[in-house]
């Protein structure tokens, strides 16, 4: 064992686990390491290179624990759930009540709140960590929930291994208990709508328009010059360039389509819901996974329906640019009902979440990265209670791209094109943008059968209609 | 009180229990009521007219229960929720534990789960109970959960208070535990979902043709004697041609346009994302009443985007038959969507839901009672286990139909009439009868930025793409 004490320790060298302590002993923070079994750790250490010098493999918790310097702080990376609380329990004998343990998986938000509430024998932090295996190793994005005294003491460390936005560390506390948990399930809602708009676009541009995956990766490659550069546009292009090295075909039209899940965008939509804050793009993203994880039924509907027509020819056909402008509307959309749905939480849950500061920690590291977050900051800086689509720049860019929006949904809809998120996301704004909606029905409606009662255009203290019972 | 013991008690004389009490009594069975405020139990009696001859007022749950004759059987009608444990609490030291507690309220069906599962001192069942005041009156849609045996125990009177369709009692015993609520919240969220594809109707009658009220309830009438012959299509015309005693004025336009909910759609919305099973309808429908609500916004949203430009001429102004298609088309899809919602759950909670008996005991008494519903009944009970779209009546009727659709979502796209619902059907039809879709590019994206893996179509053992990382 080393003669120095660590500054921080960390539990499961995951892939997660083991980027997040290398990226740690890089910054230069001896960092103390300790997994179940011994061999991964030994291996670990074994592989870390010139940065094994800052890692102090353990093989036992209370090795881990004497390893570490006072007031001790502790990562947690182990799978979200029964572990965690198995995890706390086992290190509460060994540790003081100063001691910080720090949650960095995958916690549904609850479970942090009620960690955070059930008065734990030393101290705890939730900390929401995005960007996959390269974020951890390199530059995540941090989104930290607890107390701010406990975030104060390792926010040197992680402002440290953080992403950095032009010299910025995306690295932020969001507030007490489960809140960065919370922030980091919406980004991982908005990046199933992110993920979804873009295969809806792929869609159109492969079976609409007959493209190949190499013609769509270029341009994709070429819209990430421009306002929708971002990580999942520039992944996007790379995914439709690339070939099979088996079969010599682009890999995208080898791949099943059958889209996988860890269910973290239906927190997201679950939470909405109770929330009552909609996110129907991120709904349409959801729903379009559970579909496509349905290939016999999709088959049988095939086979009964016939193939869609489809293919767009003609007028009908959109051009590249149209495709842009849509999905830059569709992303605005979409962000707009997520930044919402954390404004009503705030209010909810009694938090105060830092809506201008959450766009700023997802510009870099995160999956949903992207240039668009900063202008959103800015838009969110000046006035965080207004809805993004109200902002005076997403609200130009919304005229702008609307048109475009409009005749991809019609497309879709006329030719057998599913673009589920994109037109839930026009449906969304179109509501929003009425001032006289069509609830009216609903309400004489709720009334004929139940009574529920009504209010008035007028204002007058008459609350039923004539119907009787 | 009378000389002899009544068949059945009931605790709650609100709106509903004193409608579904006044049921009981008109079938013949004596039954003893009890509400917390004695004077509300006195005034109930005073007023039961002829059928006070068949009610025992009682001042005390003693009272209530030295009423009944054994095993006795008690009907609680009190809010969902704790009020329903804390009556049990009140009834445990009175009753035997051959006694039968029936909650006739609108429990979530987890409630019912955990009640079911709590080892109660007495015996007990979860009853669905659709058709608001005038179903409980004169006959609603009773949906049965519990042990079998407490359930024909009292199902003689729940066989005779029920709806009749074409003299067949809409009552039946759904499963163990909290199936019959289950089955009545899915019935709730399909409620949701028609009322919202009437309002999209409506407003494109409304704000794309310039239709009257009167015209649009005249409408409505003609749609009721024919495929969409249901009991929310009937009462949208009658509420359609209603005028407002106070101005003059058509109803509907009187009424504000901010829709109230009691939270039931929300609840299917919910447990069909934990069921990772599409109710994409159900979810738009949710999505547009809150969406109502939020009044401030859109008009804030109006006065920055104008007003849409709605107003259809010429060759956009679809006819009478193909809104009344798209609407046929639409409910198809959303019946699909919740009787494949109820498969999903039949497996995952172990029920052995009887899909064709939901769709007959739908048929009449609820809410959205219709016609169609025997034609499901039909095609459930030929393969209860295909989805309603690949039935060969339905498939038919939505080869003849969703070309309508098509028209209806593209056109509301283009021109700003909002169709939440209508669009999400229809995208969730195109996803299903698409065998090839776009889910390649979000495995590709998954491995690209997790190494999430995925599946090859030409089955090889390869699960990783090249671009390394």
């Amino acid at each position: 064992m080393a003669s120095t004490l660590a500054e921080i320790g960390l539990i499961g060298l995951g892939t997660m686990g083991a980027a997040l302590a290398l990226n740690i002993a890089e910054k230069g923070f001896p960092i103390a390491v300790f997994n179940r079994t011994t061999e991964v750790t030994r291996r670990f250490h074994a592989e870390a290179g010139a940065l094994a010098a800052n890692v102090i493999p353990t093989e036992s918790l209370a090795d881990l624990v004497a390893s570490l310097k006072r007031p001790r702080a502790i990562i947690l990376m182990v799978p979200a759930g029964q572990a965690v609380d198995d995890q706390i329990a086992a290190l509460a004998p060994l540790l003081d009540k100063d001691d910080l343990v720090i949650d960095a998986g995958n916690a549904n938000f609850h479970d942090t709140n009620r960690r955070a509430a059930a008065g734990l024998p030393m101290r705890f932090l939730g900390l929401g960590v995005s960007g996959g295996e390269e974020g951890a190793r390199h530059g995540p994005s941090i989104m930290g929930g607890g107390l701010k005294a406990d975030w104060d003491r390792v926010s040197h460390i992680l402002d440290a291994i953080s992403a950095r936005y032009q010299d910025i560390p995306c690295a932020t506390w969001m507030g007490e208990a489960g809140a960065g948990h919370f922030v980091k399930a919406v980004h991982n809602g908005i990046e199933y709508a992110d993920m979804q708009m873009i295969a809806e676009i792929y869609g159109i541009l492969r079976d609409g328009l007959g493209h190949t995956a190499g013609d769509i990766g270029a341009l994709f490659a070429a819209w990430n010059e421009g306002v929708l550069r971002s990580y999942l546009v520039e992944i996007s292009a790379a995914v439709s360039e690339a070939t099979d090295p088996a079969t010599g075909k682009p890999m995208l039209d080898v791949i099943l389509d059958s889209a996988g899940q860890k269910g973290t965008g239906r927190w997201t939509a679950i939470e909405a819901q109770h929330l009552a804050t909609p996110v129907p793009v991120i709904e349409a993203a959801v729903m379009a996974r559970n579909v496509s994880a349905r290939l016999d039924e999709r088959k049988a509907g095939e086979a009964r329906f016939g193939a869609a027509p489809k293919r767009l020819a003609g007028a009908d056909a959109p051009s590249a640019a149209t495709l842009e402008q849509a999905m830059i509307a569709g992303k605005i959309l979409c962000y707009a009902q997520g930044f919402a749905m954390i404004s009503a939480a705030s209010d909810s849950f009694g938090w105060s979440l830092p809506l201008p500061e959450i766009a700023r920690v997802w510009r870099a590291g995160c999956i949903i990265r992207s240039d668009m977050l900063n202008d959103m900051a800015s838009a969110l800086t000046e006035n965080p209670g207004r809805n993004l689509i109200l902002a005076p720049d997403f609200a130009a860019r919304l005229e702008a791209t609307i048109p475009a929006l409009r005749q991809v949904v019609a497309l879709g809809a006329l030719n057998g094109l599913p673009v589920p998120a994109l037109a839930s996301g026009l449906a969304w704004f179109d509501l929003m943008r009425t001032a006289r909606g069509t609830a009216n029905m609903i309400q004489a409606q709720r009334d004929f059968f139940g009574a529920h009662g009504f209010d008035r255009l007028d204002g007058r203290d008459i609350h039923h209609g004539p119907w009787g019972s």
